[in-house]
C-alpha cells in the first residue's frame, strides 16, 4: 500500500471512529431520555395495553386516557429511538388496519419490548421515584450539603416501583422459601412493607393468619391500607408507623412467629448497626421461627465491563444517600453475631446480587 | 442438519437474542445514570481535569473538592459504564503511577469521552435543568393537569447550560454571521439573553458598542449580572426584564442596530404568534438593521433509526411543555409575512436542526 492511500485509509478509519463515537454518545443521551419514557409509559398504561393488544395508536390511545397528545407522540417516540417500540410501515400492516400517510401513528413492541417490560419497575424506581436525588447529584455529593434531609425522592413512586419488584423479581424466591416453612403460623410482620403487597398475598394464601405491617413512610402506609381495604383482606391486616431498625418488644408483636422483610436490609447497615438491628428484632419478636429476608447486595461489577440492569443505579443512588450496600459475604457474616441462622439462601438473576435468606 | 441439531441452534439462537436484549436494556437503564452522572461531573469539574489532564484519581479529587468520597466513586463507575472513562489498569501505568489493588481509583478519559465533552452542555440541559419536567412526565401528559404553571425546570441550570451550547455550537456560525456584517453598530440588543455571555463577547471585541440585554427569568439576569461586571463590561451592559414575545417600543430601543437571538426562537411559535412577535420586533425596534436569529429546528428524524445527540429530548421536553418546535421550512415560511428578509442561513452539525439566520 502506498503512503498516500495508507494515510487515506487511516483517515477513514478515523472519521468511522469518531462517527461511532457520535452514535454511542447520542445513544446514551437518548436512553435517558427513554428510561424517563419507559416509567412514564408504564405508568400511563402504554406497556400493558402494547403487551396485551401488540399494537397501539398513539393519537387513539392519548384521547381514550385524556392524555395530551404531542406529549403521548413523543414519549412513544423515544420508546421508538431505543428500540421497545416499533412503527408500522406505511400501508397495510396486514391485521387489515392501515397506518397514516408517515406510517407514526401505530407502533408495536420492538425488539427491547419484553425485557422493557420485565424490567419497567426498575426504570420506575430509578426515573420517577428516585430522579430528584439523581438530578440533584452534584449538590448531594458536596460535603458541606450533606446534614439533616439532604436529598428527596419520590416515596410513593418508590412504593409502587417496589412492589412490582417484588412481584416480577422477588415473588418465586419469596414463595418456595414460605412453601418450604414446616409450621403454621397465625401472625406475620411484614418489616418495611411498603404498599403492603406482600401482606396482602400472604393472607389471601393464608385464610387464618393476620398480618401486620410496619414502615417508615406514612405516604406508604396510607396506600397500603386502602389497598388492603380494596383486595378484603382490610380486617385482617393492621399496619404500624416505625423504624424497624430500632424496633422494641410490644404487646402486639408478642405472638409474631414470621417475619418478612424485603429490599430495606440494606438499611439496617453499617455493620454494627445491623448486628445491633437483628438483636433487637430478636428481642422484639420472641416467638419468630423463621425471618425471611430478600434483598439485593453490592455487586462487583460496577464500572468492569457491561453492567447488568440495575445494579448501577441501585450503586450510584445508595452512594449518595450515603447508604452502604452490603455485599452477599458481608451479609453472611453478621448472622451468627445477631443470633440467627442462615438455613437457606435462594438467588435471584434479576437485579443481580439479589437473594432471599430463610433465617431461624 | 437434523432435526434435533437444527432444534439446539434454534434455541442458542433464541438464548443469544435473550442475552443481546437483556443487554440493550441494560444500556438504556445504565446510560440513563451516565447522563445524570456527566452532567454532575462536569458540574463539579470532573470533566475539566480529566481534559486537561488525562487522568483523574478519584479518592483525591473527592478530597480536594470537599465532596463525598462513595459519591464521587460511584459516579465516576457510571461514567466508566458507558465508556466515559476507563479505569487504569492495575499496577505501574506507564507514567510511574501505581493503580491501587482493585485498579479502581484512577481513571483516564474513556472511548466515548471527546464526544461526551463536547456534548456536555446538552446533557446538563435535560439532565439538571430539565429533569424535573422528565421525571413529572406521567403527570405533565394527562390534560386535565395541563392548566396554569403545570410544569418546572431550574432555570439557572438551563441557563448555565444554553450558554455553553451557544459557546460549543452555536459560536462560530454567530461569529460568521457577525463579521460578514457591513455596517457598525453602537448598540446591540440580545432578546433572551440569558447568563448575558454572548453580550459580553460582543463587547468584548467591540469596545465602543453598549449592550442590553433581555430575558424572562429574573434567576438568569441576576447572574448576567454578576458575570457582565466580572468581565468587565457591567458599565456598557444592562439588563432588563421582560418577555421578548411581545415587546413595544420604549426609548431605549430606538437607537439599537442590531438584534440578536438564540435558543428560544421557538417560543414565538405557534406561527400566527411568530409572524406577530416579528412585526412586534420590527416596529419596537425601527433602526435594527440586522437580526441574527440562532435556534434549533424540529427534525424530522423523531423515532425513525439512529437518532443523533439532542434532538429527541428536545423535540421530548418541548411536547411536554406544549411548546411548538417549527421546522425549518416552517421558520422560512414565516420572514416574509412578518416583514424582515432572510439573507443567508448558516447551519450547524449539533444539535442538528440547528441554524443561524441573517436577517434584515
Amino acid at each position: 500500500m502506498s503512503a498516500a492511500a495508507h494515510g487515506a485509509e487511516s483517515r477513514a478509519d478515523t472519521e468511522g471512529a469518531e462517527r461511532q463515537q457520535a452514535a454511542d454518545v447520542a445513544h446514551i443521551f437518548n436512553s435517558a431520555v427513554a428510561a424517563w419514557s419507559i416509567a412514564a409509559a408504564w405508568e400511563v398504561g402504554v406497556l400493558d395495553e402494547l403487551r396485551e393488544k401488540g399494537r397501539l395508536d398513539a393519537p387513539e390511545f392519548a384521547e381514550r386516557h385524556d392524555l395530551n397528545r404531542p406529549s403521548t407522540e413523543a414519549m412513544i417516540a423515544a420508546l421508538a429511538a431505543v428500540g421497545v417500540v416499533q412503527y408500522e410501515r406505511n400501508g397495510n400492516d396486514g391485521n387489515g388496519g392501515t397506518a397514516d400517510s408517515d406510517g407514526r401513528r401505530t407502533v408495536r413492541p420492538g425488539l427491547a419490548f419484553d425485557e422493557t417490560y420485565r424490567t419497567k419497575a426498575l426504570f420506575h424506581w430509578l426515573c420517577r421515584g428516585s430522579a430528584e436525588l439523581f438530578t440533584a447529584m452534584p449538590d448531594v455529593m458536596r460535603n458541606g450539603n450533606r446534614t439533616g434531609r439532604f436529598y428527596r425522592r419520590d416515596a410513593e413512586a418508590i412504593s409502587r416501583a417496589c412492589a412490582d419488584i417484588d412481584a416480577e423479581f422477588f415473588k418465586p424466591a419469596f414463595w418456595a422459601a414460605m412453601d418450604a416453612l414446616d409450621f403454621d403460623f397465625s401472625l406475620v410482620v411484614d418489616l418495611g412493607c411498603g404498599g403492603g403487597s406482600r401482606l396482602t398475598q400472604i393472607l389471601r394464601r393464608h385464610p387464618e393468619t393476620r398480618g401486620l405491617g410496619i414502615d417508615i413512610a406514612p405516604a406508604a402506609l396510607d396506600l397500603a391500607r386502602s389497598d388492603a381495604a380494596e383486595a378484603g383482606v382490610g380486617d385482617r391486616l393492621s399496619f404500624m408507623h416505625g423504624d424497624v431498625r430500632a424496633l422494641t418488644p410490644r404487646l402486639e408483636f408478642a405472638d409474631v412467629e414470621l417475619l418478612t422483610c424485603f429490599m430495606m436490609g440494606h438499611d439496617f447497615w453499617p455493620r454494627e448497626n445491623c448486628v445491633a438491628s437483628l438483636r433487637q428484632l430478636r428481642a422484639a419478636f420472641p416467638r419468630a421461627r423463621r425471618f425471611l429476608l430478600g434483598d439485593t447486595a453490592r455487586t462487583s461489577g460496577s464500572g468492569r465491563g457491561a453492567m447488568p440492569v440495575f445494579s448501577l443505579g441501585y450503586e450510584v443512588g445508595h452512594a449518595l444517600m450515603g447508604a452502604y450496600i452490603p455485599s452477599l459475604d458481608e451479609w453472611r457474616s453478621v448472622f451468627p453475631e445477631a443470633g440467627w441462622e442462615l438455613r437457606r439462601t435462594h438467588f435471584l438473576d434479576t437485579p443481580a446480587g439479589s437473594f432471599v435468606f430463610e433465617l431461624a
